[in-house]
């Protein structure tokens, strides 16, 4: 009989994530009761946010448990049901954890088609990155036609939609990335205008050049010192949805951002945001994306790995930036 | 006959503004043509903004050119006129500069009445610094009843007004100023429900029991280290609005500010604002600052500095805090 397999969350970590932080167990298979579901998860989403529930700073969820299933958003198969909507052998998208099977009473599932979309792109472009990049842009950027976009992390889940998206708008759109592949892809096959790589260490010229009338939006998923770059280049009613900062997860002290005086001085809306706030666009949010990628209108690419117990180390690529695109963990 | 003076701005500061940086200088009376008035000013308005005036660096207007004479809000009388609206013997507020006399074609000139409030109210509490202080907590914090505001440099001519708003709105109205004296004023004389004293060295766990609940908005003049501690007891969805930063201002290398993520966990409104974007709202709010002032709802103290050739010396002690309530330079 199949085992069901979790990565459990072993110790909090002191700046960065070791794999030491994690416990990987075997355990029987769950059983549904009446009204549940049991799920067998196909793939496991891997993405920056999960670093903050992993400590007890303040964030905008509560802490995994020590020794509870790391939370994650999954994608699975509905193997054995007795609740009244879900069947067996529908798909299913969640938030079952890193583990290979999980019973729920339905609760937070939504049933997706595998046929309109890869399954695992409701891991992604169609999923919570893909939302993230339309809310941040559409409802707090509000970018006009000929403005500028930026965006950090631009190879990334969230970042290459929101570019993607800006190009629609009619935006020029400017990625900021880490190294020259990934920045060539931006530009090549995601179709940005320009592509800034931060790790060629002129950050600040080459990001005026790329961006001659000035910074309109700014999508930030970094923080740190590429914020602190971008914040001098913001024009005047400069807007900033702020997302995410990788730059900082695994600091135990954060890098100070000395440019605040650019958002004074030009007027500008800075604001934090999480998807999970606007759950009323996020379902008019998933068909248009859903439909953008099925007409090859937004790409996005993917790095893989395979089986549950690789969870860990990827999930340590990913903070450091080893990812190229969406960070995805094959389960079956 | 009688003698305009003025004072020039004879070289930029690098860092802390010094007396060397202005020169005093004595030029015949301006001539008025057709169309214009001579306006003799009593008194000029010294306000943290000018720090960035005198500089080069990016801010929200152009730099006062090198030689010329600095730029201020005044207000004063009209002793000549040629012009078809405004008459001799009338009292005017405007930004005539650092200087006993000027000519205007009385574009930005408004007619006062010193009789409704004390002639110098029109630079403070019933000007520039209260539509300031109106716009950003109105507009930009938003705050509702039982809310907490803080505000910063709250003795300030700026942080005074804002705070006896905040208490009309029925909110919890805490300030943060410099030192004990401040302090008790801007409880017992501005009627705050706190004050807590930077100064003291303790400023995390007092502004923790000043604010029980945490704080909903935050109206920041002061920026530095009493922003990042102030950002740490954000609440989620709280507004902070971005007045001023003169912690910043005379540092050649600002401070940094590290807790970004604290923006981003409680999705916080981040502003930047300008009173002068939004003539539309100070034509407004005006009569009611006029009105609240005049009928002993809004308080507020005067620092006065006795003759222009004291301007310079009275701006600096500015830039550090050394005036109490609103600076102005008595002109006769």
């Amino acid at each position: 009989m199949n085992k069901n397999v979790q990565v459990l969350l072993a110790s909090r970590p002191e700046g960065w994530v070791e794999e030491s932080n994690f416990e990987i167990v075997e355990r029987d298979l769950p059983k549904p009761v009446p009204g549940e579901v049991l799920v067998h998860n196909h793939w496991l989403s891997l993405d920056p946010y999960m670093r903050g529930r992993m400590g007890t700073g303040k964030s905008y969820s509560a802490p995994v448990e020590i020794g509870a299933v790391m939370v994650g958003g999954t994608v699975g198969e509905i193997i054995e049901s007795s609740h009244p909507r879900l069947k067996a052998g529908q798909f299913v998208v969640g938030s079952l954890g890193w583990q290979l099977y999980a019973v729920s009473n339905g609760e937070g599932l939504a049933v997706v088609d595998p046929k309109l979309v890869p399954l695992q792109a409701y891991l992604g472009a169609v999923g919570m990155p893909g939302v993230t990049a339309h809310i941040g842009l559409l409802e707090h950027c509000q970018p006009k036609a000929g403005e500028t976009v930026v965006v950090s992390a631009a190879s990334g889940a969230v970042g290459g939609v929101v570019g993607q998206l800006a190009k629609m708008q009619g935006c020029r759109t400017v990625g900021i990335a880490g190294g020259a592949a990934k920045c060539e892809y931006v530009v090549k096959e995601l179709g940005f205008d320009a592509c800034v790589d931060y790790k060629a260490g002129n950050l600040y010229e080459d990001l005026k050049a790329a961006c001659p009338d000035g910074i309109d939006c700014y999508f930030e998923n970094v923080g740190g010192v590429v914020m602190d770059t971008v914040l001098r280049h913001l024009n005047a009613f400069s807007r900033v949805a702020l997302c995410g900062l990788i730059a900082d997860y695994n600091l135990t002290d954060p890098y100070g951002i000395k440019m605040i005086r650019a958002i004074l001085v030009n007027r500008v809306n800075v604001r934090g945001f999480i998807v999970s706030d606007r759950m009323d666009l996020y379902q008019r949010a998933i068909p248009r994306l859903a439909k953008l990628v099925a007409g090859g209108k937004i790409k996005y690419r993917e790095t893989i790995a395979e089986g549950l117990r690789a969870a860990p180390k990827s999930f340590i690529g990913l903070l450091k930036g080893e990812n190229f695109g969406k960070q995805l963990v094959k389960l079956t």
